[in-house]
């Protein structure tokens, strides 16, 4: 049993990684940490996992908890896990970080999220998406994606990697529980329902996780564009890939290719038709569907925001640093309908 | 034309009360007060009417709204009226009240909303339920009735007319723009989507107001409850009357009775079918159905909560109040689908 | 392991029978058939599954299932299991209907259904509501109850059986999941969207279930009425019970009951607040909040309609009739939010 | 007054041109056809509407209405059109066609409606999009424009008309009234509900007028690229207009050249912010939001695809047509929320 820890368990990720680590063969929760709920009950927060855990949130410190558990998932704020991190692994634990700290470069990550850097170690983080990168492994330190970034960089990335992409424009569409657990105007139903917004159209904070790792794959690649958007979903982010080649592409060609760069990846499900949401809720699946038309490639990838695009992916780069097979834990049903 | 005034125009029943009232012949709106949104342009909270209204809101002392304006609404929350209605009057003005601060007597009041009520004249004001009662046409003061009294009051009162109810349960649906414009837990998009929520169970403040209203009718009548509900929707309350009735009755009868006791009562629609919400979405009227079963009725009431439950019904109660028609400006068809 | 059959495998119930069983540790599916679909991918259909079940549906003969199958559940239409399940326990399987056709005694189940019943065996049936009932574990065909009447029964069983409830009034909310995957004007996305539908308002085919079971725990308790509603939700059931009582009762008092009540009941969670549809969705749980006014008590159930209200319950009763822990397979957290 | 008929008047089309002509100060309806539901009150299918008019669907011949009325809606399914359009005109009235059948030239039409043309009159009818084209008051025969077309030519007409766009993506996000009143697996609620769903991803049958218009502004603009989605809405569609520009263009002046585009049209409102489908649901309003981000630039149109996208356009062409102010009684606020 892996012994693990928790820090910043009370919002929709912490509470993900609760239940899916309670799914899991091989974990063992020893804390979840909250400082403002100390003391209360995990299931105060998490109703819908009464009688399924019975742990108090608790506020220990890094070193305790590193002393305890061999892996911590952060599920901090941006910016509040760079003080947490550095005692952590000093402690000797290892950890998955699901905030944005550790994704980028310190120069880009100080011009996307407008604050200093204090914990910087370039090359010190492996970007924990498993389809794409090895290391994770041996990582002490795994960067867990961003949300938006999985399911557009899974979408376009057997294309990139063949270098014949011109212009990729990701138009995403996710549901609200990206925003979190506070209610805003974004989350207010009445503002929501019914409705679709747009929102930091050309300059949204996770463009240059997109960018740094589609060209990592294709050098040359440099028009790449990402407008997100909220419906009225509470989970999953549908990206619409709208790639423009610098030929025409056949549609049985590009599937092969599909298949092939994600053949024995068991979370990519490249599918013959094109996917929706309700195929992947609850689950860590990314559903890709393909259709050509003249230049354009449109890949529509469909993924759960808080499972793959954030606390399952954690598990899944858990079980890769521990040796287990990458599946464990990880294999319950989508919820459909 | 008819110079009105609205204080609190920045939440959602002040946003209807402009909107029925651009749309309404005789209305000209002299000004919109909001004290935290002063000297913004309406327009930028009421984005929808962009092109529709010029004019900033406005922070006159009541004195000053009262000597430009022939009636005012005031759209303020509970409490806050108390502090106005008296100086609006004093000045001259004839006032519509969306809020509770006048609906119920003084006691009755304080116990409800726990708070001493400065501003007590008992009797002085009309209860602005039109199609119930009287007196409107003359009044100075109208207290404009709650959204869920409004549904579930006229559900009822034909039955409760004829004295023969004997528990008179109302399960009432609401959708969450009654909760107002203010993010909150209750209005959460993914607390709210996919889910119902019971709450105040067996004490609402809005109980006493149908307890009032219906004990008028029959004051024999002591079993009177009420429970609400959020459910995924902007607008609109269904009301699900199950009323247990002294011995059983006949479809057919208790439907001439409805007909019957809202005949000429242009905004209730007695239908020979059971009304969902998006047969009355955006307009003023109560659609009403009936089903019987054994000794107990079925009444089910739709309207929009907004419209007939807050700034419709305020401006039905100022037709009759200027000698207009009853339906003028109020007319214009539900929006559905 | 458990060789399983279902029989009816296209439908909502089919397909969560199929996510659950995927999860069990006990359970090996043999068979899956659809006549409509023959030969056709279970993943056509069920395409959140892909990748997780490899099986065609199947048309083979009752007595073919039979044989190789040492439970099967039947997930067909009402009238249709009355055909298929003598045909399988002649062949020796044990049976999980989860249609109405074995429910009800003969004579209620045809004034009900407005059918004749070709296969009567009143009391050869046990009543699958694992927290009343006894004798599921030795019996060979179980009727997995209705939806609505598991979240009404339980929600007043505890009060029922102390024979204090003078009038109980089920006023339900359901997701739509509940009328099929068959597009109709009921699931017709802009009736349902922003919109509430009273229905079978005085006579639901689920009442004389819900009379059945309660007038079992009281035999003087005759005044039960049910009104069903759709919402607009996929998943979940949440039963307001209106119960008026012959005295007043104290909410300490009924919440020691309800606990005691079910006391060792796995599935049924008693809260010390009012439970919505996200605490239990996707999972077997019924929850169960009180509150208590004057002579009324109201007590909410929720659960997931296609779970703990159908498929859930099914795998539960398989659970006791294999001898096997009632949780098994079934302690999958809820999808929250 | 104007004496008017609609042609197919039970579908969510026909009912808004009846809620919107009851609201017109010129419009008379004379009748409303409908051979499936003849000689029932139109109130029956638009329950809405119950008070407010009081005809029964009629099935007069073609002659009879053209003899009746100065103007025809025709509200019928793409290749019905084409019957009865030349029969009414032969009757001497003026039509205004709501189907695809005169928006494109034959050839175009046929082979993307995959069906012979039987009366094709090339140039014989305007398309109605007033803000793009002159010639509706002389005309007789109006083409009403599709909804898609509507918001994708409206966010890129400005820039197209200046020769810049090399690569013009419009992703669209649509509500599912589009798609009728007749229950499909796209409208089943379990199937939108929380969902997205990207069809037709590189060839919808809207694509040509988008295409036929964009390209008369701008000859040399051969790159259009269209993929629409439904989102669970009931109404509006959302158009993202991806422009990817021969040159970086500057915020301001690309909102100073659509401000002065749309100079003196009432229906477009170009924002400093980006709408959403609140702004103008239920409303003839077509709103418009820009960013800007190196080459790319992103228009983001709003419009209600039932009223600006179908029969509130109609209107508006209508009045252009009988020399009314192009706004007569389309200034109905927007609903919101």
């Amino acid at each position: 049993m892996i012994d693990i820890g928790i820090i910043g368990g009370s919002g929709y990720t912490g509470g993900e990684l609760i239940r899916l680590l309670l799914q899991h063969p091989e974990a063992r929760i020893r804390t979840v940490t909250s400082r403002r709920l100390a003391d209360t009950p995990v299931t105060d927060v998490h109703r819908h996992l009464t009688g399924l855990i019975d742990l108090d949130f608790a506020t220990p410190a890094p070193a305790e908890i590193a002393s305890e558990c061999e892996v911590v998932f952060t599920a901090v704020p941006h910016g509040a896990a760079m003080d947490i991190v550095p005692k952590l692994l000093a402690g000797g634990t290892r950890v998955i970080d699901l905030s944005a700290d550790y994704r980028l470069p310190q120069q880009v990550f100080e011009d996307t999220y407008k604050r200093p850097h204090t914990d910087p170690r370039d090359g010190g983080a492996v970007f924990g998406l498993p389809e794409l990168h090895g290391g994770i492994a041996e990582a002490d330190l795994v960067a867990n994606p961003g949300c938006y970034p999985t399911g557009a960089i899974l979408s376009a990335a057997p294309l990139a990697s063949e270098g014949s992409i011109e212009y990729a424009i990701f138009d995403s569409k996710s549901g609200v529980s990206g925003a979190g657990t506070d209610p805003s105007a974004t989350s207010h139903y009445p503002n929501l329902a019914e409705n679709v917004r747009a929102y930091n159209i050309t300059a949204h904070r996770h463009l240059p996780e997109i960018v740094q790792e589609l060209s990592r794959l294709d050098r040359s690649l440099n028009n790449i564009y990402f407008t997100p958007h909220v419906v009225p979903a509470i989970r999953g982010i549908l990206t619409t890939a709208h790639l423009i080649m610098n030929r025409e592409l056949d549609y049985d060609a590009v599937l092969g290719l599909y298949n092939e760069f994600y053949q024995g990846k068991p979370f990519v499900r490249v599918r013959d038709s094109i996917p929706d949401l309700s195929d992947v809720r609850g689950s860590n699946f990314c559903d890709i569907g393909i259709a050509c038309g003249g230049r354009r490639v449109v890949v529509v990838s469909a993924i759960d925001n808080l499972v793959k695009g954030a606390s399952g992916q954690a598990v899944q780069n858990m079980n890769l640093m521990f040796g287990l097979p990458e599946t464990a834990g990880l294999l319950t049903p989508p919820l459909s309908p």
